[in-house]
């Protein structure tokens, strides 16, 4: 079938649209001017769904302020709620990396709704006397106040579906410390042989860790509750009503049912992207950590006999295209290359967020762009994680137990008990001879056997400590 | 109709696979496994393509030393060259994010390939006793010394294209300053009034920089033409015939039509990600450059009342939802954002490289993954830069030349004319008025308004001097 | 005079030191084994002064269980109070940036108390057997909590300073905000032409930026008063006595007068850097904001003649070796280069915390030597922004209502009263003439001068809205 | 003794200035105003130097075209010639971080220069009459010229210096690599069993990587061969006479020694910091090798019992002030902190570097001071690494065997020989008794012990292959 198009124009002059199409011409235009990343808003269905949420709000507004009639409300509300339940995905057009601050995101909103809208009165599209794009559905607004706010809500609810990625990744390594509670093993500090603890404690580690960074997640989110909304172009609230601003507020609270709260200083907060920093910030250092723990699971499982072995990854794929039956971490290492990315996403983020000039950050786009990439990758790396490797990780309790037996390090935890003159003799016989010091141990009948793994228990090497009455008030 | 399906299997279980599908159960799996961009291989054809000519020139050196039989070789040797035609781009399917050094990426080539030829040979896919992924496609090969090589001839080929990009957009600079040679302004150091110089020199200042990129992005392909083919696992080149490495290359070469070289210790170069991170930095400063340029086109176009407004960029969109008639610098400002994730790009690309351990860098997926996005939104923004921004400019030179003739450097510019102490009072007198210089010369009957235009001809503001004669030696 | 030398020596052999050092062999060897920075420890005298808070604690701490004497107890509180008190700063010689994650550190610091301690006690130097370095100074410790806990006691510290000098900045910003309160002026987005706004309205926002800042600071300093003091090696507090842990954190929070708490997992406390990176990321974000508020300060005084020349700022010094007269924008332009190093020490700060492996992270000292310059440098920055620079600003008011006076955006704001016919054939008209707008409303007698001006008071030109009630709740 | 001072003064004021300094109240302001690395210019003596070359042949090119009499030429190049030879290196007070684009740094040579010319000339200092800071030192020359210049000479300098370095860390590795030449051990990918090769070609690959990097450097020197000098201000060459530039280059020439060439575009080069970024890049790159090559020589000393035990390190210093006996890979820790420091440094390179503005950069003061800084750095790691670790690494031959006998690999490379059944069912048994694969065959009989550690020789089991001829035209 042939396609059928509708005529719009700006001042600028005149563009043909296919009839079949929400979107208007100022999203054609910035479809043609912003060719970057070959992806579209629609690869973020909750940001749209947020532009279409602070739409909503705007809307209710200016309706109760009485700019907007009963009709014209009813329609654009309608057309609001389809967004936000997922419809018009594919209407979302424009490259999300663009100039001009966001404008063509928030027109590409615009003219979906406005479209929208007349259909649901029957009416054609483009009949913007009836509604319009700029006149009705981004009245008493500027893409300075709803783009960043849309972002605001955006992070917001990513946030909480990270921070739900990290809980089920902290279980799993919780999980397996229950698991390997009584496997002792070598602790080491900068690779070299120290202490003994027990594999249980090292994955504790991991689950406290990550514990940690959804406190400090948790933490930055209040900073997003903050919003800009009715500061329009700069700040001033130019074009709204003394009252719009306080009032939409209050709208965005109803229509998300989020707690979010004005600025206190509306031009501040709409040059300001430090929030925007602070959460970068935040999400490396939980890239940064997880990627250490990743570090570790490859070193752990490094092997099987020119490694450390002392843990086995379960194989999810044949490892090599020549080298039959080797199995890789490949989980852990591709977890790595998320991380990596977020660190380097947090240097973009950070040059975007200091090139602000005066009354506005003109880089938001990146800004937005980078922090949701990073999230959503996050979000899926740590499932990934969870799921495909640590659920299925396994101890090799023998060889941990003998880099006990093997170590010097024995000595040193035998020493209260054997005095220092005769575990010095043994230290040095064991690098003499390269024998294992439990061995030696029992040939010079210093213990029984049974006396000896009794005292091997973890029970017995990992010292205790009398806890701090106060520590539990801190996260950190 | 109903899917159908074929069933393969590997060490760790079976598969269904769709039987219209090219790829196998690897390629499955590895779908399954890396879930982390929502993208695919299939972004990059480029990258595609030299997959297919590595397993080309793989295949031709197998044969000619006995190991493939003229069947086998004919059927993959077309199922090559129709993937580098540009077919079955919907068969790559993995992720490009992946752990296992690409050990995925290589094993969707190897089994599409095979199924392939197995088609062209009239046998059903799967029947890998006939072509079989690693025995046959991946034969003399290993992920590790095809992946890089792939990635090599990729960058070669793209930064080709990068550097077209820049001739473009440098000759629509070069273009402009020939256009502006006689619009005299003011220079400025940390954004204060210097000294004259004309629009002409401040546009052919962009031409002679990106020039100079251009000649530092040639001298970084050649590193790009030291390939690890033959290397196998770990440069050992274990599992092939002592002839093979010497013959591949030499096919290689073939098969590109690039003179590509083995490396010198296939060892090293098989670990090594010094050429990674080598162009990355080159990249990056190319990204550095042509944002000070946009910085400076946003800079210049500032106003139109309360800025420079020394020159007008063509508008292209409306600039705001909400200010009729404002126009913003919309292309300037999007190549900020892809220089900005460049250097971001750079940090990641560092970090990565850094991480190879012992004989291999698994990283090397996200290496690749972020030079071809670099290069590839490098490429679109500058053309977008050259033919949407550069093109239109026009200069206020009513506004250029104000800003001389206002300026007390003009009273600097004709000291030698008017003698120390003149100058000086002018100076002084101009400061306090708040006058023209230019005005109160004239006032003051110190010239004739003929003979001092004449001396605000461009040609005798801006001072010429005598070239070094040895200055072309050098490019940078 | 000839100096005087002692012998110690440890199981690498001996070494001579001079008579009059108070420090050992220990120290000297991390002297000779690290030369890479050319500075010492002696740089960050806060560091010193926490290292000797920590061991004051410690000692209090195995005195009251029983393993010091009294004589012991008495000249080693009394060396650590000396130091504490300023003493013996050329004696801690080792380079902040070592391998060995802080032993030469904690060893500089437990041989100067050593010596001393045996000094006040009138016995020779280097007399071990009565009070030890390892023995007695680091009993019950271990490098790796005693070095990580007194980099927390110093950045806390530090980040009271650093808070001092952003609020002196803020009030600088905040005197000036209401000095500029009726400076009306054009408010920019995109470097272009905006609306209406005071320079009051401007400063008060580069005001309000930093008091949030302050708030984020406060924040992540919470962060720093969890120590895994006691601890020992790995987290297992190895070679202590139960109670030991729990005393000795009551023991430095009474030294300190701070409320240091016990970490929730000692073994997690000890290998974790994450707070580090925290707060790398916050003192990011600060250096960001205050960049941008340099960059505008060099934008809004660019000129005279040919740039925005709203402010002037204070000149410090001649501008040029070659342009007399030139006054250049130092101030913010030094500290837009401190801005530049904190992002750079963050991306080194970010890389030395992912590389921690296992029990520990050994670069700790390279992230210590990063924060505590990054502080230092900031602080020093921002007093002399506030001082040199801020104080002195003045306001070019004709400059800046010129700017609304010839601007397209007069128009807008007069819009209601107009009507937008009218409106709109003024903008032509002044589009078309170049004539500002003031004069053409005034020519066509539309209001009367008094009426016009009285319209342009920024109490009528600057929006006023309803503050949302909720809005103190948070500080971004 | 009483100080004395002496008076000058400048448009801003007066100022008193000690007697005996060569300094004067440019150098004094700047002093004042920029307080910020609390390290002065006379860190680094190569600039110093460098600055007084370019001084030289200014002056030598003043004199040649009739501007400085015999007296001043003799008395000038005589205070720059002691400068070039150390002298007077406390005089240079200036913090290198400076506002003004280095504005402070070339007037305090100016000055010292001045005074020290005019104390040969047995004048009293501040006798500006005669010799004056800007008139005569400075003449026909800018900040903008002279400063990039002297740093680009300062940089040839260094990059020699630090090939120097990087020479003796490759011959380091290249003694090691014969010495390990018959060292059989397993090769590992993603720290997974690979397949076999020597520990001397493991050693060979550290040797090779650095070769390519010192070509890589000398690449990049040839970028700092071209130099901005004559462009004054801003790249015009105002207050020149058209011989001057032509002439001061051949002087640079011949000053010192290096064949410096004028930039083709002097307004482009006075602008342009791309070689900076460029450079940067490089020593990032080499940074990234060592770093990488630590972090192996750590992971192969790892143990002694629970690591990899491949290697020892030299003992250097104990190892911990708690586990005694404890050896730690002190040097290669420090060298990897190095590297981080250098890839931060080079994000605040580039984040300068693409801060400049117009027709300069006023960033080049930090620019400067990171490039200087990292040089100097990693020369001092590089030799340290050389001589104090890898000098002294010796071999654990018998665990690196052990390896290979364990190891299921060992089959793989018999394969050939056993048949791929016989293989098989070995590979299995091995794993399923955990005994050595070595043990194994010889229990089965396959082979006698002596042919079967014939098989096991080096030459036996890593593979050779015939190089491809081409190879040696390219380094990298």
């Amino acid at each position: 079938m042939e396609k059928q198009y509708r005529i719009e124009k700006d001042f600028l002059g005149e563009k043909e649209i296919e009839t079949t199409k929400y979107y208007g011409i100022q999203t054609l235009r910035a479809k043609e001017n912003f060719d970057i990343t070959k992806t579209s808003l629609s690869l973020f269905p909750n940001f749209i769904k947020s532009l279409a949420k602070v739409k909503k709000a705007c809307a209710l507004t200016n309706y109760e302020l009485g700019d907007l009639t009963d009709i014209q409300k009813d329609a654009i509300i309608q057309a609001c709620n389809e967004i936000i339940d997922g419809k018009f995905r594919d209407q979302f057009i424009v490259d999300p990396i663009q100039g001009g601050a966001g404008t063509s995101t928030n027109m590409n909103v615009n003219e979906v709704i406005a479209n929208r809208a007349l259909e649901i009165l029957g009416k054609p599209k483009s009949s913007y006397d009836i509604i319009h794009p700029n006149n009705h559905i981004n009245m008493s607004q500027s893409t300075n106040d709803v783009y960043p706010t849309a972002i605001k809500l955006t992070l917001h609810e990513l946030i909480y579906r990270l921070k739900d990625s990290l809980r089920f990744l902290r279980d799993c390594f919780e999980n397996k410390s229950v698991e390997f509670k009584d496997v002792l093993k070598m602790g080491r500090t900068q690779l070299q042989d120290a202490v003994p603890m027990t594999l249980g404690q090292e994955f504790k580690t991991f689950a406290v860790m990550i514990d940690e960074d959804i406190f400090r997640l948790r933490e930055c989110q209040a900073l997003l509750k903050e919003v800009n909304l009715g500061a329009t172009a700069i700040g001033t609230g130019i074009n709204t009503k003394p009252a719009y601003q306080r009032k939409v507020i209050s709208n965005l609270r109803e229509v998300t049912g989020v707690d979010y709260v004005s600025a206190g200083d509306l031009i501040e907060a709409t040059q300001d992207t430090g929030a925007f920093v602070h959460i970068s910030g935040v999400l490396k250092r939980v890239a940064i950590k997880i990627s250490k723990i990743c570090n570790d699971l490859r070193l752990l499982s490094s092997g099987p006999r020119a490694g450390l072995n002392e843990i086995n990854l379960p194989p999810l794929q044949p490892g090599s295209s020549i080298m039959p039956g080797k199995v890789n971490p490949v989980i852990p290492e591709v977890v790595n290359q998320v991380a990596f990315e977020v660190i380097g996403a947090d240097t973009t983020i950070s040059i975007a967020s200091e090139h602000g000039q005066l009354q506005l950050n003109v880089f938001e786009p990146l800004i937005a762009y980078k922090l949701f990439n990073s999230i959503n990758m996050m979000r899926r790396a740590f499932y990934s994680l969870g799921e495909k490797c640590v659920k299925g990780i396994t101890a090799n309790e023998e060889v941990c137990m003998n880099n006990i037996l093997n170590s010097v390090t024995l000595v040193t935890c035998l020493n209260p008990i054997l005095g220092y003159e005769k575990s010095s003799s043994i230290a040095k016989e064991a690098l003499k001879t390269n024998k294992r010091v439990y061995d030696l141990i029992l040939e010079q009948g210093l213990f029984t056997k049974e006396e000896l793994d009794e005292l091997l228990q973890p029970k017995n090497m990992v010292h205790n400590y009398e806890k701090d009455e106060k520590n539990e008030d801190y996260a950190d």
